[in-house]
């Protein structure tokens, strides 16, 4: 299976190429690192990329980044920062990639437990991700040619030392098993499913 | 109490006068009519609104709209028609309203039943509508001075019937029940709640 990784590089990215190297031809990708370069805040660098690719029987995606800060201070541009990178990079590798994807493929994206179970400064960040999870129930139905699509929602990674202070309570999820919900939902048969990834 | 109604000669936004009016001071607002005009998709516009308006107790939208068709021909620009009206317009409206309502005042969005059960054609709107559900559920315990936040998530309205083929099975919802829905929040305590409302 030849599988492409956006975010290849990043703190989940490289634990999913890790997961899926072993037994399948992964192609990885990312803002500045990787096989392929792809800007997912442009469709034209999105579009270029899956031209380059070529065709491919799943595409992962765990790139793109949101504001985190308190809802008192927060305006349109620390928000849109989120919706043009996380949000909409995201929904932009699928409306595009639809078109070069193989039959029977699949979509992975990331959103995180923030869009369920919030914290305090998370406010642009549980939107963001309850609205690719929302897209991904939506969009399963309407994909054609038998290709999927789900979203893999971690709570804090423990990886990401930085934000333990922000989620009190909050067990760190271990990375393997945040690699294990990418690896169900490309070689698993499910589609329009948010997998929840907690401890 | 003093309540800011955006969206007012709108399908849903009348109802929702007609239930507030006869006990309360109703601001009707629009796009093109009411007692105030505002352009929910540009910061300015929403800034100079409440400049305007003045300190107030409550604030209920029931604007913006969202592009509703095929998934295999959607392109990030009909995408991004719902993110920059329904969606960072209601988010702009909390994001700079909150420093203009007053202490143990209210926001009420809307979304839309969509968000947790999609129909075909609606993986824009299903996003759209999901996003602003968890933004609230996420700003409710931000909002500073006892202010709280909700969202109104009606199933297809009976007022509406071009989209009651796109809702096989659905049965459309009487207006007078959503109203209640804007009522439960505006006049009721509750915060961080997703008022469904279907029949």
């Amino acid at each position: 299976m030849k599988i492409v990784i956006v975010g290849a590089s990043g703190t989940i990215g490289k634990h999913v190429v890790a997961a899926l190297k072993k037994d399948h031809e992964v192609i990885t990708a990312g803002s500045k690192s990787g096989d392929y370069q792809v800007d997912i805040s442009s469709t034209e660098s999105i579009e270029n990329f899956f031209k380059q690719v070529g065709p491919f029987d799943a595409l992962v995606s765990t790139s793109g980044n949101a504001h985190f800060g308190p809802l008192s201070a927060l305006t349109d541009t620390d928000f849109r920062k989120g919706v043009d990178s996380k949000y909409m990079g995201q929904i932009n590798l699928v409306l595009i990639g639809q078109h070069y994807i193989n039959p029977k493929g699949s979509f992975t994206l990331t959103s995180g437990s923030l869009a369920i179970d919030p914290v305090a400064y998370g406010s642009a960040v549980s939107s963001i991700n309850a609205a690719i999870d929302g897209f991904v129930r939506a969009a399963a139905f309407e994909l054609e040619n038998g290709v999927r699509i789900n979203s893999v929602a971690p709570d804090v990674v423990e990886e990401s030392p930085a934000y333990f202070p922000y989620f009190p309570g909050h067990i760190p999820v271990k990375m393997d098993k945040v690699a294990q919900a990418y690896v169900k939902s490309v070689l698993g048969h499910q589609t329009g499913q948010n997998y929840f990834v907690v401890e």
